[in-house]
């Protein structure tokens, strides 16, 4: 951390600050420049409040010189993690594809999509029991009915299940019936439900906020790792920005610079980071291209009957089609399928 | 809502758009341009979910007309809605401040604060007692110790109490201390929270997320209107864009535009959405100017000691006088304060 | 400058940092952390290119200390700039109204405008002769006849000219007509033109790029003050963001911070900023209240036949009713108009 | 075009809306609606200034149905474009390398990184010899030299020449050395220089801006488009988000989209798309498998020493390295280099 005074700043207010770094434990190095004073700070900072020196008579601006994030760092863990789910590994040099309907809609939709990924080489079904919508007037979820579904699914196709999990009190009930437990775009800083995947030890698939820094993305996996919940795989869904044309802008550079940052699993989703289905097989390829360790697409049989996302759903024939490209390029990479 | 088809759409997928929109029980009206087809739909389309038109064939775009809320509209409630609170009345002529630490540390500071705030002209008083951090590393509140220290102040000062409630299940406990349930800018798309402060039925402070436009604010306020709770209040907080120098972009523009399209009270926190106390003095006459309903601002005694949002703070003396500056604009603008 | 260093970076490294620092003749402060080095660089930095330290073998990433403008900060100048401009003074104690068309028309509409926006109280007529447009199929401007006209409508109104210039090579011309040289958002960066206005040595309208932080906006105005031509002041107009309602988002933080960053005069465009003439009224008392020096509004007589920006127009007697609003707001916060 | 009337708009002023747009030639269609009518204007929208509606009485809000370019669009042209520029195709089935420094800087530095991207497959070199640079503190380029230089280089390698031109005035004489003129980022709505390589005629590399949606790419594309030079490449090179770790966020999305709505030819940039060499390959891989046309991409034999840009630069031997693995990219998606 780097304490920068004002220019002008007195003695007095510079041996304040001094004074500070040292009560809380650090250890302070001022170097007096040509146009003003810096008061460098060594030790961990982490556990510093870097406001609490901002606000400080003669304080021009802190700076801070380490990650905020320690466990998820790749400094801390130099080798990439690998999640093992019943035969499944991710993060490992195979691909892992994930991919189903937004929402499970009912028995007939569900099971023709399983058995439709399943044999295109999906190895975990996607569905949401419960929907976030924007409008109080939307589609909600089946709720346990649509987790009964899944597991059916799971039964009849070997397939295992990923489903996004709401609020902490219903992380018993879910944890019970899928084997990834996904926190939402718009949940990636809801604490209570951080703290409770934490504690719930499943694995757990954390989406990016479409506002979030990559930064807070990893300070969010941070609170699920410092539970002792390791099996964190990071996904990229889109961010949101000033264009207009898609839903979202796919920050596809996400995906090696959290590979660098990181040792967790980095999972690419082109179907929400697109918002248009045309657009989900360029996409796919170059999340594959970019380095990513699996995908996550959304899959219905019948998207214009959708009851949610069907812009970006891709049919059971397409989406074949496009796992027989991604071969191709994941070849072309170095990794399988 | 208008269906616009894309050029060289076949008489066949025209057909099938305005078959699907009477089978929904609307009224389509295909009007053959120049270059090509559009639906125009007829009817209230907030039921509808435009991607399932998206996805049929021939559809280049979907267009919606209507505002998506309306319990929150103005077209739907035309004269503004005042919240009374024990004496204070909140969207109506009269100006509310509404002041206090950003977290309740301990008796001495929330005491000393609100009796500074409540001499300063504050009729409310904020302090919260569980913190949304984005460091697990970071202090997380006092919890109920936190609330009750806020009913003290209450039974002491009578400043009424605003205070951040984090998950559905904390909501009836908090409801038991607070005046006015706060609703913070991470959580605004948080339906089982909306869903949980909707039922409470407690007057509410519901802060735009700081990626989110005023429509999904406005839809969020619907979220908990639903319910029968109509005491809701807007809060401007900032948003996020590409500019560094201050933590947010305070979008001061969001006050007219809420008061334009909305019937509920605008309040503005000059606070978070600069991030620097030296910016809040400003701001705050600024959002006066702008037809703000109320303001609340972070107070504390001593902010290189705070534990949270330090930088931002104003100590009370600063406050004091801010008031004093605030009652001459508020006068320029005919309210009062 | 902080050079930090990556964990792990070998003394070979961090020496060929330090022999670099020497080299371009300032002064390396090794300190060794206690999970990395950093290198603190005492000495003006800002002929200095971080990159070229960025790319050492062993470095993380550089961090800048001092602010990267000189001669527009305050640290260099701290009292406010004053622009006098035949007996209107801009950045002092008055604040300065600059009103009239988004283009000139024709001599009518200019002149109805002008006399309108004199009586209200501008002393300043703003009006374009070249228009900037994102179609090429829309109207691009009168020339040489709307600097013509402007210069008519000062001889017969006694009101000062201030008018947009695009390229290089037209400030000769314009600089005749002009006693304002304003430069559009779009080019806020074009160097070609920002060195040529420096040369000119008029007072200049910099207005901030839609997608410019304010250091960047200092920088540019950095560019011309380094010509020597000091009569330079900052204008905010709205930049982009993810929000929809509006056209630009208005960002009044920009003007205190503008103002403690600078002693250049700082204006205030409502119209711009956002887009909409209901919005105009209150985001004028906003920004007089946040501490602007000036305003820049749009007035056109018929504002349903401009050819250009006729929704953010304001009608004259619109303008003149917003003045007698202003000169309340800014009372109230101890100036005149 | 779609003319949105407000709840409760006059029938006065619906029929006021109707025939103004018979006034101006096109055919209008009200429909009314169960809560607003609404006014579908039949006919080329194009050269309609919406506000010009927008504006009157009764006008809640004016939505856009038709493209606003033409001569860009596939729908105007449905083959894709392919410029010849001796020997070499852009828009072709053969991938376009293009690769050099940032900035040309002397004749060793030069000739030495042209031979190696020669070597390594690239058909273009790129270069500065006028740097648009934020700070007047900065390298600005070595001017005609450089371009002298840049022929050189040509004359030994055989490879093309792209580098930017930053005035109008400017164009005549660039034109004499380069094959292929660049428009950068900052200057893509200089209407200025737009107009002044429409009437150079030679084929141009047109770099969207930082802020600049894939529309305003396009409707820029169509101001060159309109002087009748066809030869124009698109090129995406980042675009500027709240990310902070990126210094753009490189939007490969905007490649199959520009791809979809128009014919000309789709060239990524992830040097500055990323800021960051280690990035650059994983990003270029990204942008082939996404479909992009071509690549440009900086080079530089000693970054650490470069004037510019060296962050973002690959040294030859990584350069070269790279081409390998894109050749292999290329193949799994059905391209060749």
């Amino acid at each position: 951390m780097i304490v920068v005074m004002k220019a002008g700043a007195t003695a007095a207010e510079i041996g304040a600050v001094v004074s500070r770094v040292e009560a809380i434990g650090l250890n302070p190095h001022p170097i007096v420049g040509t146009e003003r004073t810096v008061v460098a700070v060594v030790g961990d900072e982490r556990p510093v409040d870097p406001e609490s020196f901002q606000v400080m008579a003669g304080v021009e601006k802190v700076m801070i010189v380490l990650h905020p994030f320690k466990l998820a760092s790749r400094d801390t863990k130099s080798e990439n993690t690998v999640i093992s789910l019943n035969g499944t590994q991710i993060g490992g040099p195979r691909l892992v594809l994930m991919a189903g309907p937004c929402s499970v809609e009912d028995r007939q939709q569900l099971m023709e999509t399983a058995f439709a990924v399943k044999e295109a080489g999906a190895t975990i079904l996607r569905g949401g029991a419960y929907k976030p919508r924007t409008s109080p007037y939307s589609f909600q979820g089946l709720g346990l009915k649509g987790l009964e579904l899944l597991a059916e699914a799971r039964e009849a196709t070997g397939l295992r299940i990923v489903t996004e999990v709401m609020t902490p009190e219903a992380v018993p009930l879910v944890s019970q019936y899928a084997d990834i437990l996904q926190l939402g775009a718009r949940n990636m800083q809801n604490y209570g439900l951080l703290h409770a995947v934490g504690e719930a030890q499943k694995p757990v698939l954390l989406k990016r906020g479409m506002m979030s820094t990559v930064e807070e993305l990893l300070m969010s996996a941070e609170y699920i790792l410092s539970h002792g919940n390791y099996r964190v795989m990071l996904c990229e869904r889109g961010i949101r920005t000033f264009e207009r044309y898609t839903r979202n802008t796919f920050d596809l550079s996400a995906v090696p610079v959290l590979k660098q940052l990181s040792h967790l699993p980095v999972i690419a989703d082109p179907s929400h980071g697109t918002g248009r289905w045309e657009l989900v097989a360029s996409m796919s390829k170059a999340a594959v291209a970019a380095g990513a360790d699996g995908l996550i697409i959304e899959v219905h049989p019948h998207p214009e009957q959708a009851v949610s996302d069907g812009a970006q759903s891709l049919k059971p024939e397409k989406f074949a089609a496009l796992v027989t490209e991604l071969r191709r390029v994941a070849q072309a990479v170095d990794r399988t399928l």
